[in-house]
């Protein structure tokens, strides 16, 4: 019925060919009369089990999850498991059964009462009754027999399909069998593409009628063309495979610093989030970090980490580059990403808009100051160039705030991000301030645009080739280059080769990304002079739309096409 | 102790003087080891008739915010109530009252039981429960005869004080009693602030210190000085009383269209959500309606308006100004608007960010081609120039599918809202597209800086005087006058005398505001040439900060001062 090759947005390049397993669908609600067959003690405990066995199930996926360093999503499947042991829940369902209630129509109604208080409490808690529904459905699904909702359980390699993933899918992905990600929603920056990047993997996502695909039929995905073809035939996966190979010997030609065939430099670096990412970093080939989240170290504790602690984070990563610098973005904490000794200021409506990073560092400045004196501490004597940023800056007076606190912990090498517009706007000013510049164009992105990047349904307005985006790295890159000081970009746009040719024409000064993206950016880049990215560039500038900017800029980057990028 | 003088932000201008009610504080959790005097029954009857009251109160609050116009209002308040008269809530009550504790108590500690299943929920349900602990607290507070959180109530004209107001509080107010407003937070474009023009009532925010006051204690509050005067002499309250008439006077002597000393007209235009807004918008000499909210039409129904109720809303509006323009806006719904009839898209993290305004229309196109038909049939055949615009527009294929859409309904003069920072940056390729532009300056500070317009902690970053909004006015303003098109302004900048003046200086070429605003606007207008508000502009512009340009500003323009403005 379906026609053999599909297309979406390819966003992780790569050729992979595995058998479909996709995120099962909704579990049906319990018939409304289904009874037990009278004994209701075993049937309460085989209630009670079920509950008690998803709850084990979730802490078990937790601790998976903080074993692959995903902290957050052991907090959020806790909290779930938590509900799950709920005594008054336990008692509610032990009341149904009593009445002759079938276990898994106990369990429904039971957690109803629950579901009821929140769905009246207004439109936002009706929403988070989804949470409640999920712990309910796994018992049920339990109950019933009937497969888990959620990602499939797999011995052998898979494609995973979905609608689109959320952090605690992917949080216990085994990355050794998944081949493919393809999702039906999703953009560029969402959530499937980074990590399929950040793993390595193809992926391609935005594509319709993905939910629709056969369980355990066949597909060839091309994350670079952006195509999943249903039931390949062997020459067909054969040939993909060799493409995929003579594209991978053409981008291994490419060794070395990042430059234009011309030879003008633009250093390659990588995004980590701990020490554990700078064996990837520097098996892509890696100049130093360009963005080192610090976030790790600080979330699911109930106190900051120590002095001792942070140094020896930092030094690990500083002492694998002897020779380039680590770029570290001081604490980006907010109500989008809570720490527990650090309480959010309040309840607030859209968090991305509201008291995050240095905001809310502004009112914690020994948290602040700790960190910097143990960056501090971690540089001296090594050989390492030690660059320190503050997330979240909107304008000169927050700029100068920051470079008083890196100068006052004898940081020599203050700088900020530019993710909020009026920063961008403002480069000219905040240039006087600081020593150098990091765009996170996500962010920017996303605050220019006013599209959340959550939100699958804005993925055509979260994308950096919106030409208002544009306009903003280029007055930002100008406005360093007019004081002297350097404009890095540390945004998922770094990592892709035609937009890292148009971010270069620009005038960005170097460009950091996930680490298997630098191959391809390394290859992207040698391959043309800094002329025709400046051309590029010009052309991206002049259309109207992100898609005929990203077209404008392909028809004067020629190499691109041939390296299959 | 305290000074006899506190300065905070002037936000409503005018003088008023009244005793001190403060917005009650915290009620204090009951003893832990509170007993009853033994009759249970009698204790529980109090206890639930504690929670029954609480409800009745609550729904009757919501009857009256309703009569106010305030259906959102009733909506949260009838939610809350919904949850006072929970069963389960009941019965945990009984039972602990049932083991000795005194209903206060009892109530505490059976609200605990929910509370406990929301905190353990993760970061975002745990922030919900100050929901539930209002609730709570209103009926402890019943119960042992404390003063009910929230709005006080009164029989005399009082000065109404709090740390801030949110919608819930104001929706009850009665303007007769209520003389002027002083909050300990808030900013220029906070709801006490909007809410205070709207209401015509002095106002001021961010006065540190501001709930200290004694209630009771008389003050003098100075909504264009920003001062609040604790007991002041009646000769003090005399000359400013006088002051604030020799004002009213010298603003009375601008009447007539808005212009400029020298004669460059600014058609000043009010701000309204319905026919019933039209009588004051009159009374304050505006030439049209600059931004006419639809929404008040689609709110709190099941089903859309009819074409016969839509049109006799608009012709309504369009009669009242015969020789004047009427500026419609289209449907701004979204999910922090929902229409029971046009669900939101689902769960939005961050509404603000999220599928609202034209994105949501896109998805219904039937909704929209009503409501513009019905637009264009209430204007046939009047003399009231009808123009109509469309909100979250940010890219030119936005601005084309709305103008194709009101072409299709017959409308000639389409436009769309400058408030994403996309839009603006990208004026010049939005401008073909339209035939007029009109800055929502709220939003489009609230994105450009990335700070939300809700959170009083970033007060200093929604302010429209950021030297990078002013940019963004000015690109966008620019890109109109080379097209040859207008180029209004219907945020709140509009209403800020000395910003009117430098909107103008920046190319603005009509200002729309709350209607109480309009003659402080045309008396700062009328003594200021054109070539003053430039250099106002200029000014402005080259500051670095948003009080920096307000300074340098008011500099240029000398008889902002004499007007007391």
């Amino acid at each position: 019925m379906s026609p053999s090759v599909l297309r979406g947005a390819g966003v992780s390049p790569g050729v992979g060919v595995g058998p479909v397993r996709a995120v099962a669908g909704a579990v049906p609600e319990p018939e409304p009369d289904s009874r037990h067959a009278g004994d209701a003690a075993a049937e309460t405990e085989r209630a009670l089990g079920a509950l008690a066995a998803v709850a084990a199930d979730l802490e078990s996926r937790g601790v998976r999850a903080a074993e692959a360093g995903n902290k957050e999503g052991q907090d959020v499947l806790n909290a779930q498991a938590l509900m799950a042991r709920d005594p008054g829940l336990a008692d509610g369902v032990k009341a149904k059964v009593g009445e002759g209630v079938a276990a898994a129509r106990a369990v429904f109604e039971a957690f109803g009462v629950y579901r009821e208080l929140l769905a009246g409490a207004g439109e936002y808690l009706a929403a988070r009754v989804t949470d409640l529904d999920d712990i309910r459905d796994r018992t049920v699904a339990r109950l019933l027999d009937l497969p888990m909702p959620g990602v499939p359980e797999s011995a052998e390699p898979f494609v995973l399909v979905a609608r689109d993933l959320a952090p605690a899918d992917t949080a216990v992905l085994d990355p050794r069998l998944v081949v493919a990600f393809v999702t039906e929603e999703g953009g560029p920056t969402s959530h499937t593409a980074i990590i399929a990047r950040t793993m390595g993997v193809p992926a391609v996502v935005a594509l319709p009628g993905a939910t629709g695909l056969a369980d355990g039929s066949r597909v060839l995905v091309d994350g670079a063309a952006g195509t999943v073809q249903v039931d390949p035939s062997e020459p067909e996966v054969a040939a993909a495979l060799a493409a995929a190979e003579a594209r991978a010997a053409a981008l291994g030609e490419s060794t070395g610093p990042g430059a234009t065939k011309d030879g003008h430099r633009v250093p390659l670096l990588a995004n980590i989030g701990g020490p554990q990412d700078v064996e990837a970093a520097l098996a892509n080939g890696a100049e130093g970090v360009g963005l080192y989240r610090t976030e790790f170290l600080f979330l699911d504790r109930s106190a900051p980490p120590t002095d001792a602690e942070q140094e020896e984070a930092y030094r690990k990563v500083l002492d694998a580059f002897p020779d380039g610098r680590v770029v570290v973005r001081t604490l980006d904490a907010g109500a989008d990403k809570p720490l527990a000794f650090l309480p959010p200021p309040g309840d607030e409506p859209n968090p991305a808009l509201g008291e995050r990073g240095l905001r809310m560092m502004q009112h914690h400045p020994d948290v602040l100051a700790a960190q910097l004196g143990a960056l501090a501490r971690a540089a001296a004597g090594r050989s390492a160039k030690l660059q320190v940023m503050a997330p979240m800056v909107t304008d000169a007076a927050e700029a100068a705030y920051f470079a008083k606190a890196c100068r006052d912990a004898r940081i020599e090498h203050p700088g900020i991000m530019i993710e909020v517009p009026a920063a961008a706007l403002r480069a000219r000013d905040l240039a006087a301030e600081v020593e150098f510049f990091s765009l996170g164009t996500n962010d920017l992105t996303q605050y220019a645009c006013a599209a959340d990047r959550q939100i699958g349904g804005l993925a055509h307005l979260q994308d950096p080739w919106q030409p208002a985006v544009l306009d903003l790295i280029a007055i930002t890159a100008e406005a360093a280059a007019e004081a002297g000081k350097g404009c890095g970009v540390c945004g998922e746009a770094g990592g892709d080769p035609a937009l890292a040719c148009v971010l270069t024409g620009l005038g960005v000064t170097s460009l950091s990304m996930g680490a298997p993206s630098l191959p391809f950016v390394r290859a992207a880049l040698a391959r043309h002079t800094l002329a025709e990215c400046r051309e590029a560039a010009v052309a991206a500038r002049n259309a109207r739309t992100a898609d005929a900017a990203r077209e404008a800029a392909r028809a004067n980057l020629p190499a691109l096409t041939a390296l299959g990028l």
